[in-house]
């Protein structure tokens, strides 16, 4: 499954916005328009927009000058500028666009698949794992990183059960659990606030995620509600892993302390597929995501390998 | 403020299930009358329910009987059945229904006043205070307790800031953030997953919640993710306050693994306000309490005190 294609006319993308009640199809043939689903998150997740994107520019007149067009569609995706910039540097090099967007497809797609079947390897006959918000196909294009991992899993016939996080307040739940439906992997889903009580019964084996940012020292920005998860599993010695390509893993940054947490709208929490639920006057705190600190991370598995501390994931891409 | 009340000719209390957004006030006039209101749970919470039961008890013609029709409208809540046996006994020593139905409606008022004010003693001024689920006015039918506890600070000049769990799957954090803005309490709603990154980021000075049942040893069956905010706030060095009336402490239960906990209709988790989240064919687990060890409880705050410890709560029962 991918969540953007190319038909030789227009990127074609299935509309997020309309999941999990309509699978629905959009295709897009202007600059403008694959911006737009990016900004409307009819296209969600940093490595479908960048693969969006680079075929984005496919329609562009003027690539040096429209590219900025796309990059703006959500300014703090890293995937989105970093693939404008590939099919930019490839067409000086005197490529064809269509092949430099494809190249890019294909190097994501390569890079999830073996984020997916390395964390397979960490996954045994008869587990149960338990998941937060959507880290699958929709998300990354092509596999996606723990929740690849779990359908890999599934794919090698191993005996598996889903947990999976609903993750207030945008409920990414329920399109986890449509892809899982998909991919007819057993699971159920649960309320965020019931994973510790699930894990104090003895019914998670592993707790899988992905991962926004993961510092140079290891701490780990992601969902919110994370950091939670990976108090809880310490509490019961549950094994917490970290899935994410390199891309995502950032030299730059110290450690959590220098990871700005976005927050966002209250309407977020206050309504809920644009229903009001909470009394006129009420207020809310929405944070996007938290910090894991890299204490809580039994490993971290990318597109090398699984590695049980940062340091080993920093040496791997020294060898 | 009271959630039910007897006009002489009626009993009177407001309709739960049209708040936030609604506040509607019914009037019952028989006993099946108010047994429907408890089971369609336009009362909700035990000591609530416990007193429309006994005001319930004034149409009855012939009370041992009908008595029964009240008792069976939500089996499980053990304040109903004590307050209709209340009533009767009243009755057998010559008591008037009306009288003894208020004597009940006293003795929970005076017992959650209590609660509160000992509540309050924890709470200093400038603290900010994270709670979970409703145990206010509404599911108490006076003061409450955990909230109770906050919102008896507040009217003593104390500036507070609480942070309420939305709670899902219910969304008690609703009627919750109603009663907070009824008071002018400082509030924000959050959802569940947020609370662990709140206490990580030290904007939490205490944990104050109710309770289901309280074992012999202390463990303590409330609302599904109470648990994890136990252990959350263990971990962040946060005390982490129980509040409930003596007759939630339960002597003949040995501990937590003792305390069935019930699993609810899956439809509150695939669903919000009636509105499918999930896609068709997903199934949800969805526990309605879990369990929090003792050891997790910095104190508990029943109508006689705080008790550092439960072996103090039993003590004190017995001076």
């Amino acid at each position: 499954m991918k969540a953007v294609d190319f038909t030789g006319e227009a990127v074609r993308l299935i509309d997020q916005s309309a999941l999990p009640h309509k699978e629905q199809w959009i295709e897009l043939k202007t600059v403008e328009g694959v911006a737009t689903a990016i900004k409307e998150m009819k296209v969600r997740g940093a490595p479908a927009i960048g693969v969006a994107a680079a075929y984005g520019m496919v329609f562009a007149q003027d690539p040096e000058k429209e590219a900025d067009i796309l990059k703006s569609a959500r300014p703090t995706a890293v995937d989105l500028a970093h693939a404008v910039d590939f099919v930019l540097d490839m067409l000086r090099n005197g490529m064809n666009v269509i092949q430099a967007a494809a190249q890019w497809e294909k190097m994501n797609e390569e890079k999830c698949k073996k984020v997916s079947e390395n964390g397979a390897t960490l996954i045994k006959d008869g587990q149960k794992i338990l998941t937060h918000c959507n880290t699958g196909f929709l998300a990354a294009d092509a596999y996606g990183t723990a929740l690849g991992a779990i359908i890999t899993a599934h794919k090698q016939g191993k005996k598996i059960h889903v947990y999976v996080d609903e993750t207030r307040p945008r409920l990414q739940g329920a399109i986890t659990s449509w892809e899982l439906l998909k991919e007819n992997v057993p699971h159920h889903v649960i309320c965020d606030s019931s994973a510790g009580f699930l894990m104090k019964k003895d019914e998670i084996d592993s707790v899988m995620v992905g991962a926004d940012r993961i510092a140079a020292n290891g701490d780990t920005a992601n969902k919110i509600g994370t950091y939670s998860l990976s108090v809880l599993a310490k509490e019961q010695w549950i094994p917490f892993y970290v899935l994410a390509p390199l891309s995502s893993f950032d030299a730059g940054i110290q450690n959590g302390e220098h990871i700005k947490v976005e927050e966002r709208d209250e309407r977020e929490v206050l309504e809920i597929n644009g229903m009001r639920i909470y009394p006129e006057g009420a207020h809310a705190k929405n944070f996007a995501f938290d910090i894991t600190p890299a204490r809580n991370i039994t490993a971290f598995v990318n597109e090398n390998g699984v590695f049980r501390g940062i340091e080993d994931v920093w040496k791997n891409t020294m060898e």
